[in-house]
């Protein structure tokens, strides 16, 4: 199968292709208009056909060599790459993303992919494990054990409206489940349905390049019905979402009924606490306020790690940055957003808050000029009005930030003691404030997954270190990252062979495959 | 507090005692007589009490350095040896357990309280990760990012009766909550109330000796009320439980069910096929049919790890195998099991097999003399009933196993594929067997966490390979094992740390800290 580069409307399901009712289209959500071709909606036997080729194909997919895997991911990278101009077209087209910002996402997608490449090349993710026999041991022998991971079984993954190339098909969760040995059957979003099959036919391409097994990839575009059946199905064994609090909640509570329960992680919502400590803000309160804009209407504010909640002590350097913070933001035109569905929900969540009388709106952006969009729009409250209402810490997905005035830094401690799960904290600080961060660290490495020093929480590094993740609501299962090398974690399991005739383990832990390979030998690192 | 000797019936909390209502016995199974004296059971606001301290304990108890909590552990394991011989003459009386395997059993138990404690100093369970800056890299500068990880909060642990030392207050799931740095409130077992108090009496004389908050340890002995108020107290943030599926299902639904959803891990039912293959069953039938019975009978088959099930070829050598299996079973006596209940429930399973057609009664031991103590039996059947009954794949909790008679190799690789989530796998095989085991395998990998050859499931090494785990229903986490080094990472969450100032970082990530200890630098291990 050479690949191809035309948006058709198809289903691909394993090699081949299904869908006959025709009757979706992508939306321009800059103009409103429908974009041609119409699109086929992934029905239940569309979704069972995907996974039973999946389950067909796991056994041969996971006894992949790494340097095949690897090879693997390294051939979906450079099919996209070689799909050119029209993915950044189309995705211009379905998302209104500009194309500066979709050509860094397309190279953080085939980034991440040859990052996860050279991880499974490395074998620190087998986590391999060697307990020799102690023939001799009193009172009892102990017998030879040998542990690696092995992928869970198929995966399946729900592309996110807001990274149409980064967290979608062939996104963050597409990649760590190829990479630990995982086939993969991604429920498509409707809000990029062509992006997603540009990707979708390089992915195809690759696997059978790479002499792979069709069921390896499959792409089942569709709404909420599609992704239930896909969480439904007996063959798939996790589940990788980016989404609403609403939806990622649905799926686990799918997850949950079924026969066999199986992980689903759910990265669902944030509003990623900023805490402005008094030197800092003393020193530089303008140039925090105008950098703080920036961070809030990057892509519409379209980001799990949007800066949608800031803590200070009230003051005048705090009446500074929000003198800087306001006239930056009165300038800024709104750009669209990436659905209909998304902007009316920005604009429902603004209301709730423009009309809480326990909320003063200090400033908004320029009035829109077209179809879906909303100006950016920033709020202030005091700490016992934001303690006393729980839904002013809601997420409002879009540029909407709220400003919650503190007496003092024990203040900003105590509250972030009442926060629910982050992905995010960030401290903006000097040297003279370290004495007050370091009380309110503890607090936060209880609250979320990353915490960051003089930065914005916008812009996820796709690296070894990176945590995207963190406790309850921001996801469904904090002992994980959804970006970063740690992600193919969430798709393994350990097994144990004890005294299993050397001819019959994995080649990895053979005598012969595993002095090569990183190793704790009794426990100690090899 | 030094250590007490007593069991005066109270409850344990942080350093104090509760319980006014002294309504429960111990039951000597093997009499059926009550032991003194009568023990509370924890209230809801005795659990309550016991969450909060642990809460309040938790950010102290996990700034430890390493040394200081391998050093509780090792304390806890003194004061446990400490206990002497009233601890295996209590353990014998409410378990009806042997003095030897209490003894045995003990030895496990401090053990692995040993090896955490090696576990904790190595570091390699911190995980810990750097990628440096690059603030020349284009398009755009890399921040610092360390990452370690962190633990979940307290945890709530559920004592098994069938280890009333290894897997109860002070067993395998405390040992990783607390090397992880968690602190726990256990569930006690009211099987082994009295075993239970001592131990936990010197856990808490070692929370005391090392300085340490006094709610890193509580012990609420009870039912299923004092379990299920414990999995919804919003402090704990993750359990682990051994016991039955039903009883884990229902705290997972508990759990699922709170406003913040916490992990279970909850280990559940197994039957642990055994596959006898051909040449090894010509080599050997009668010897294998001998120490079936031994592993069988271990402990009246009140282990997880029991074979309860097994698959042989059709012939001679398996109907040799059959009548050695009968001939040693036959002489067996049954000793007392664990409780009424579970006596009850054994009687019941062994009925439901005795009475359905589908099944033969191989062989019998020796009548009770006794109360709670039943024969151990040996059931067959063939591959179509086997398959046409999901009852027949259910546990029986003791000594009772079904042979299933299959036609050929290829017969019992298919059946494999039909079988639930299981804790252990054998394989009894000779080299000429190699060819056929090498189909069954990677089948069994999918099932279950453990294949072991030529050796009974029976007896768990507590080390670094080991994998006491499997998919649903063995567990309901096939990510994570309850037995062995590997379970600290059960307890753990990533945290990344972003341009954090060298101060502010916690001691292992900072400068100086991480190049004495493993980490991955850019992800090339150092």
């Amino acid at each position: 199968m050479t690949q191809s580069f035309v948006i058709s409307g198809d289903l691909l399901i394993g090699a081949g292709t299904a869908g006959d009712d025709r009757s979706v289209y992508a939306i321009n959500p800059a103009t409103g208009a429908n974009l041609e071709p119409a699109f086929a909606v992934a029905s239940v036997a569309d979704v069972d056909r995907a996974c039973e080729l999946a389950a067909q194909a796991f056994d041969t997919y996971r006894a992949t060599s790494p340097e095949a895997r690897a090879a693997f991911l390294e051939k979906i990278a450079a099919n996209i790459m070689d799909i050119g101009d029209i993915l950044i077209q189309r995705g211009n087209e379905e998302t209104g993303l500009p194309a500066a910002r979709l050509e860094g996402e397309r190279a953080r997608t085939v980034g991440q992919l040859r990052l996860f490449a050279q991880v499974v090349r490395s074998g620190e993710w087998l986590d391999l494990r060697v307990d020799p026999a102690l023939p001799e041991r009193k009172p009892l022998p102990r017998s030879d054990l040998r542990l690696r991971q092995i992928p869970l079984g198929p995966v399946g993954v729900f592309g996110a409206s807001n990274f149409p190339l980064a967290f979608s098909v062939a996104g963050g969760d597409t990649a760590s489940a190829l990479a630990a040995g995982c086939p993969v059957v991604v429920k498509g979003h409707l809000a990029h349905p062509g992006t997603g099959e540009l990707v979708g036919r390089a992915i195809r391409a690759a696997v059978a390049a790479c002499n792979l097994p069709e069921g390896v990839f499959s792409l089942v575009t569709g709404a909420n019905e599609t992704g239930a059946a896909l969480v439904r199905n007996p063959h798939i064994k996790a589940v990788g979402f980016t989404g609403s609090r609403g939806g990622g909640l649905a799926l686990g509570a799918i997850a949950a009924a079924r026969a066999e329960p199986i992980p689903v992680y759910a990265e669902m919502s944030s509003i990623n606490p900023v805490y402005l400590f008094p030197a800092a803000l003393a020193a530089r309160a303008e140039a925090l306020g105008k950098a703080f804009v920036d961070s809030l209407t990057l892509g519409a504010g379209q980001f799990c790690t949007n800066p949608g909640l800031m803590f200070a002590v009230d003051g005048p350097h705090l009446d500074r940055f929000v003198a800087s913070a306001s006239g930056t933001l009165t300038e800024r035109a709104p750009a669209p957003m990436l659905t209909p569905g998304i902007h009316a929900a920005y604009d429902k969540g603004v209301a709730a808050l423009s009309g809480n009388e326990a909320v003063k709106t200090v400033a908004q952006g320029l009035a829109a000029e077209g179809v879906n969009r909303s100006p950016a729009i920033f709020f202030e409250t005091d700490v016992e009005h934001f303690l006393a209402d729980e839904k002013l810490g809601n997420e409002v997905f879009g540029a909407s930030s709220l400003l919650v005035r503190c007496k003092d830094v024990a203040q900003m401690v105590a509250v972030a003691e009442k926060l629910e799960g982050q992905l995010t904290a960030t401290l903006h600080l000097d040297a003279g404030d370290h004495a007050d961060a370091a009380k309110l660290v503890p607090v936060l490495e209880r609250k979320v997954g990353r915490i960051l020093a003089n930065g914005w929480p916008t812009g996820v590094e796709v690296s070894h270190a990176m945590v995207h993740g963190g406790p309850f609501p921001a996801t469904s299962d904090s002992r994980s990252t959804s970006v970063g090398t740690l992600a193919i974690r969430r798709f393994l399991r350990p097994v144990s062979y004890q005294d299993l005739p050397n001819a019959l383990l994995p080649p990895e832990l053979r005598d012969e495959g595993i002095k090569s390979l990183p190793h704790l030998l009794d426990g100690v690192r090899k």
